[in-house]
């Protein structure tokens, strides 16, 4: 299979699934559906969204049929990085290569364009139902937003904060990772699975696929800080180091970490191999991952 | 009945529950954990979660089994306040007579922790499983979301905001009123409604007294905001004189603002009276809530 055809066409229908699931811009209040689709549509890779319906697909569903759950996923992450980027949180203008949120609607518009896209997500998955059971919508509301609050995403954030300019552990360091970064991608191959019906042995699968995922991901963008190309990376380079932020290749070098992340996406392959030929996109997006510039 | 004694009562089974809701302060991210319940145990009528048990109440059900959800609403009322109160929005010092969120535990955690108690309010409804049927939870979780968000508090909070300084109409000032305060009340009375299985002359009934409870509520409230106790109120009075905001007293003066809080909590008491006695609280809480001096 061809990969980036593959990244591609998933993410041709994901654009248009969001592009019908955000308010238009004409609606009321315009300036906030303005500004949620501002984000959602200044770039990204649709890593999650992706992640959601290769889930699916590889358990024997239909990505299609997934494409909601898929957007809300999105709109999460999306929601995060408009946060992240405040003034009072990373305080940062650009975000591939466009201004941020607040920089464009200013800092009230960010905070509740940024609460809007969270409580969006959260219309949209209860609204999964026509190919669903109530009780996996149910499940799935319920494993999405513990994954995106304190013992998930924001938990991740809220440490990550405090440990700024800070000595930490590599315990401390995998904490943060797996609560801010990790945790969304094991609930959107979990939601995938859920919705498509997975068995407990198949989500297994996927949970730990994606927590490898997730830490392979995270040395890569650590990795790339240092080394990559802020043209095709769309923001500035050495960020971590000017917030003196304890990173991978600060704890165990550039080699090391590029060592450690083949090694990561390694063992996700593996696990995801046990799922079959119709799993054979996951394994192939983990090793594009290690191996992207951008 | 004694309504005093029915609302205090109510708040302490409330407060007990949100207690138990709520991640303890030692358990990790603390920083966190201590903001969120910072302000949900700030103080507060705890009218929203009051609502739900009550209309549950009124259709039949049980109180206490709407509890968790009771909760939910009023997780997502103060996330609506840390966000409101931010120095990028309102910029208040005090609500309730306390610090603000902000000025105890600095911008980003308020707005983290905001972000945490949305997302926990929808862990903690996708939980409501026990005494209900995952179709209705379901419904809740989108009748709660689209209530919050743009099409109902986020999107009055944003016309609030884009209106500060200018003259607006009344369909304007409905707008706002509509959205950023009567939704979330029509989301609890529907949320009670909804989990004890009303029928759907008894939800059109619940949903217009939550609408005319709604106008009385911010009627009075902007009538306080002139005439009121700053040290009942627990904050600053002429904040809406100062911040240029356009009130019904403005509109309209005070002796016609009065006489339109009492004759819309009327309607609302006369609607429903229709659900029997069982509802006589719902009834004698807008007659308590215009009356109000606090």
């Amino acid at each position: 299979m061809n990969i980036k055809e593959y990244l591609a066409e998933k993410k041709a229908v994901i654009d248009a699934a969001l592009d019908e699931i955000l308010p238009a811009e004409d609606v009321k209040p315009q300036t906030i559906h303005k500004a949620m689709r501002y984000s959602v549509f200044a770039g990204g890779k649709r890593l999650r969204p992706i992640l959601v319906m290769a889930s699916a697909e590889a358990v024997g569903g239909k990505g299609n049929d997934v494409l909601p759950a898929a957007c809300a996923l999105e709109m999460i992450h999306s929601y995060s990085l408009i946060h992240d980027d405040l003034p009072a949180m990373d305080d940062d203008d650009y975000r591939r290569g466009m201004l941020t949120n607040h920089k464009v609607f200013g800092e009230a518009m960010a905070i509740l364009a940024g609460d809007a896209l969270l409580t969006h997500a959260f219309y949209v998955l209860s609204h999964c139902l026509k190919y669903f059971p109530a009780e996996s919508v149910n499940q799935v509301v319920g494993e999405v937003s513990k994954a995106a609050g304190t013992f998930g995403m924001v938990g991740g954030q809220v440490v990550d904060i405090e440990s700024e300019g800070k000595d930490i552990s590599r315990e401390e360091l995998d904490y943060i990772h797996e609560n801010k970064t990790a945790a969304l991608f094991v609930a959107s191959v979990r939601t995938g699975g859920i919705l498509a019906g997975a068995n407990s042995v198949q989500m297994d699968a996927l949970t730990d696929y994606a927590r490898h995922l997730g830490l392979a991901f995270q040395i890569t963008d650590d990795i790339l800080d240092i080394t990559g190309d802020s043209g095709k990376l769309g923001k500035n380079t050495g960020s971590d180091t000017r917030k003196k932020k304890v990173t991978f290749p600060l704890l165990y070098g550039l080699e090391e970490s590029r060592k450690m992340a083949l090694d990561e996406s390694r063992k996700a392959g593996e696990i995801v191999r046990t799922l079959g030929n119709r799993a054979k996109p996951l394994e192939e997006i983990v090793l594009y991952l290690v191996s992207r510039d951008f």
